[in-house]
């Protein structure tokens, strides 16, 4: 049963100030929270599917589909069904569990992947995903009783490693399915196949698309993967939306000629070339204010011997940003840059669109519950963009979304040297609570 | 037999020009010259051992050992037979014929290799193969006795795309073998078996190195490969050595890192600082006075996906100038700015020096003999270096050396768009035939 009272220690700390110190010591006592040990134990147990050593810091291997993938999904549903509640697995994998709330009500949905990178961290994804049982087992714990269902999911498919596909089950979820896209073969293994194996339906995958308003709102708990708030010591960033990405191939053609008998004046050389809209590119993601970014992550030379000047180079630029039109005026510069490359090292420069991604927003409203929430249990917080993308980039489009965002320490990622501290696992377990508590209040975000 | 005006005939521009004028007419008309037309045919007739498609302009792919480089080399025994000499194949499998000569005396060695890239053109190497045709014909025709036996030779396997081994058959001859030489394998041959299947003989290899004094002296008629002569219009170069080669491995430890979620200004990015080292190469070996050159041919990086902060990265480095000094300078300054480059970009970088070459410096008095021989045909010279390496850079450790050069249309080679006019290829092969005249009236060099 709610209380009065919870709620009003639910509306932050402004709130909570303004009542007499005894009775906010009270509320304190009384408002639910998760269980930091039993989180952490979770996170362990899950670490155990696809561990590549003895101990948790040898990090995980555990592809989407994979088998330590489907070992970890069947211990899940296992821990769902000691919770009551029957799983639900849509046609692309999606497990789903729904608890309490009024029936008319649209729920709101937490929740993140437990897939990996092959040489992954163990809190990408694991953390919101193990919140989710905290959040579920803390209201009930409290007897609380939301207006809205709270709904906790595993998105089947976030890492790209799996078919080069990002938030691949989210995807399908907000209805973005192409003809064929169940046809596409990655290891050897048919995409439909490799849905089948997780219990999907992928002859009807169309049934796994939600209509926009399914859900009252999407709130996803993740770790940075960045640097940030390491840095700046602060342990709650606020998500203030998903980064677009701009990605170009670019193909400059110079001429192939021998290294030794070729006069430095008179070459054509793709890879100076390369080199110097490698630094082009740095140098206008870095120039400007705000959170832009720039890289040259992928290069290939040709015939790439150390005794022929490089007559072909293929690489990859990508910028990301919230604004689209940033990413418009970065791409305008780096082209402009080249044009100028191109005339002073005799070459040709082409630059091709190959993939865009539009930015996804945070919901202001979600954002304003994961303030409160945050100020409610005195944790300070930061506004960010996420620099990597999410399955909350795609739910974005059927409800409002946010995200909540713990530190990575020294902002790394996708590596077994991935950490967050427990307790700031805990803190953002509790958080991703109390947020989900503040948004049941609202009827519209 | 050789006349007293022949031989004057050959002392050059200068002896002609002091001579009556109706002798000198009498004289170039007594000169032996060789035939244009026949080293055309016989560059054509070559260029169908291994011919990339109907025509000659399409390029060969001729790399030795194979199948097209087989049957040229059948193809040249037969004519060498034609010419009623026995070639003799040594145990690297290098073809040699000597015709005339007092027995007493060293052979005058000339000639060039056969084998191709794999897009290859058909006037590297076998330019000067086809003018040694040429200059024992011409020799022969004119009823010559030259005091030194004339030899010929074809160098059965110069360009590196075999074994990786550049001047891998010379280099034998020149006395350059280590232990499992033979073992290496490629393309799944061994070493020992290519070489059998050119009627080498792997097992004696030894038996295949020559004595310092073997021969009197060596020529070799190449096309120049790059632009230089083509560009000032000057149809014979005299190469005054060839060049050394200063070969760096450098790897570049950054850190692999998300690229979206790691700001700008906390990136140890490794392609970052391979494009600042690869524009440091260029500007250090473009900065001073001089013929150097340096390229950044190879580079690969990890783990090369668009998404991706690179942390590594492996690049070649390559300084080529006569002067060792001048290469130890410029490896030096492009060290201390990789130190600087390591310094800014938050990356470490070694450089391991992989390989090095001495130069191979020409005989200042075969360089004579081609000045005088063009001067005879009233041909505009030049001195130069030669950047790419030759047979001709083994043989120097064994006797004089020197060598022609002719125009490379464009200063292109390695490749099918290869071209030397016939007009150059006859200039080259005459200055040839009359170097090797001018070299025979000599006791030393």
């Amino acid at each position: 049963m709610i209380t009065r009272r919870s709620f009003l220690s639910l509306a932050g700390a402004s709130a909570l100030a303004s009542l007499p110190r005894r009775s906010g010591a009270a509320f304190t006592q009384s408002t639910p929270s998760i269980d930091a040990a039993r989180l952490r134990h979770r996170l362990e147990r899950l670490s155990y599917h696809g561990r590549t050593g003895m101990s948790f810091a040898d990090g995980v291997n555990r592809v989407a589909y994979s088998v330590p993938d489907l070992t970890a999904r069947a211990w899940i549903i296992d821990e769902i069904k000691g919770m009551d509640v029957v799983p639900r697995i849509d046609a692309a994998g999606n497990i789903f569990a729904r608890f309490g709330g009024q029936p008319n009500q649209p729920a709101i949905l937490f929740g993140s992947h437990i897939d990996s990178v092959p040489t992954g961290g163990n809190f990408d994804g694991d953390l919101g995903v193990m919140s989710a049982f905290e959040v579920i087992q803390a209201v009930q714990a409290a007897k609380i009783q939301t207006r809205h269902p709270l709904e906790m999911v595993v998105w089947a498919h976030e890492e790209s490693t799996a078919f080069g596909i990002g938030t691949a089950a989210s995807r399908i979820v907000a209805g973005d399915l192409q003809a064929g896209d169940m046809d596409r073969v990655w290891n050897g293994m048919k995409r439909s196949d490799a849905i089948r194996r997780i219990a999907g339906n992928p002859d009807q995958i169309e049934t796994g698309v939600k209509a926009k308003g399914t859900w009252h709102s999407y709130v996803e708990l993740h770790i940075e993967q960045g640097g940030t708030l390491d840095k700046a010591k602060i342990p709650i960033g606020i998500v203030e939306g998903i980064v677009a990405i701009h990605r170009y191939d670019v193909v400059i053609e110079g001429q192939v000629n021998h290294a030794g008998t070729t006069p430095m004046n008179e070459r054509h050389d793709a890879m100076v070339a390369a080199a110097q809209l490698t630094l082009a590119v740095r140098e206008i993601a870095s120039r400007r204010q705000g959170r832009q970014v720039g890289t040259v992550g992928r290069i290939e030379i040709e015939p790439n011997s150390p005794n022929v000047i490089p007559g072909r180079a293929m690489l990859s630029v990508e910028f990301r940003d919230l604004s689209e039109q940033v990413l418009r005026e970065l791409g305008d510069a780096v082209k402009a840059r080249g044009a100028e490359i191109a005339r002073d090292t005799g070459t040709t420069i082409t630059f091709t669109l190959a993939s865009t991604n539009v930015p996804a927003m945070a919901s202001s409203g979600v954002q304003d519950a994961i303030g409160r929430a945050a100020a409610a249990v005195k944790l300070t917080t930061m506004k960010l963009p996420s620099g990597a993308g999410h399955d909350a980039q795609q739910i974005a489009r059927l409800c409002p979304m946010g995200m909540i965002f713990v530190p990575s320490v020294g902002g790394i990622s996708h590596s077994p040297k991935e950490l967050t501290t427990w307790e700031d696992c805990a803190n953002g377990a509790n958080v991703l609570l109390r947020t989900v508590l503040e948004l049941d209040q609202r009827d519209s975000l």
